[in-house]
């Protein structure tokens, strides 16, 4: 019982994901996105564009990756991606919530997911670089739909997207491809400054 | 390319659930969870709690299960657990839903889909019982955290809340008798009406 305890705590713990928001705005621009919605919608994708990565993935693991991939911004919040004074001390604002959280589980499951974790964050592995692959892809595809709304609230520049994304390829050449593509079209458009 | 378009505009489609609302509030009570949140949650917990479902389990099938089990919604709308009319049309609803939603992919895809939701909906097999059992399981969680609120609002009564869990067992005993104690301690506090 005290396993089946622990592992609700967790799930509870969870909860606050769905309060932490993004920088990206639903597809409608109505508003932004959060976390626990961000989670789902790549663990569709893992799935749904799973035979668009560059190396055979195990699928299961992805969606377990992706689903979690977030839980540490808990304690650490949502970095912007172009914040570059948080993103200094990201890491260890993170590692500090992974002890917390994942710390809340049985010691079999706290090993294993704080594990995935880490390999995520190691993009390394064939899952991890489809994984962040799939991160990127999906507020592009977003920020497209809502007309480049999140894009021109912050003056996003094409070049600092590109340096962002220079590791995207690594984990499906066809889906950066595409979002390449619509990259490109934003610029064209002024969403994105060239 | 063409089956790669028709994969982001279903994804893009998805993005709609995110905005449908359940009467399930979240742990703190702050506000309703969105359909988006609920389906990430149940991800999380179909893997997380695997070892508790009554028959062996397909995680991943189970998982993809979970993730897409409410995409219907989006045009069918969230109806409510204790809403007597509204139950009536919401088969004929979903179903209309299904043909559209699941129909904007491709073939091979469309199917898998939608077999997977026809299979939760029929709750037949291990996965399926499971899923289902987590699709109740959760809001109880929830309602229970955020101090019955939901359950008070609606003036629900035991014997509603029991009737609608009276297939919970089959999915796990396990959590269904974790959570018959939790229905039985928001009796005594209520929280919901003897």
């Amino acid at each position: 019982m005290e396993r089946l305890e622990r592992q609700l705590q967790f799930l509870l713990e969870l909860d606050k994901q769905k309060e932490i928001v993004r920088q990206t705005y639903l597809a409608d621009a109505s508003r932004k996105e959060g976390d626990a919605e961000h989670a789902w919608h790549l663990a569709v994708m893992a799935f749904l564009l799973a035979d668009y990565a560059n190396e055979e993935i195990d699928v299961l693991k992805t969606v377990k990756m992706v689903l979690l991939h977030d839980v540490v911004e808990i304690d650490a919040g949502d970095t912007y991606a172009y914040d570059t004074e948080g993103s200094k001390t990201k890491r260890i604002r993170e590692e500090r919530a992974a002890d917390r959280i994942y710390g809340m589980l049985p010691e079999d499951q706290k090993q294993e997911y704080r594990a995935l974790w880490e390999e995520f964050e190691k993009r390394e592995t064939p899952e991890a670089k489809f994984a962040n692959t799939l991160d990127k892809v999906q507020p592009v595809l977003l920020n497209h739909a809502s007309g480049g709304k999140s894009w021109r609230e912050h003056g996003i520049k094409k070049e600092q997207i590109l340096n962002r994304n220079r590791t995207t390829h690594e984990g499906s050449e066809t889906l950066w491809d595409y979002i390449r593509t619509l990259i490109e079209e934003n610029t064209g458009k002024g969403n994105i400054i060239e």
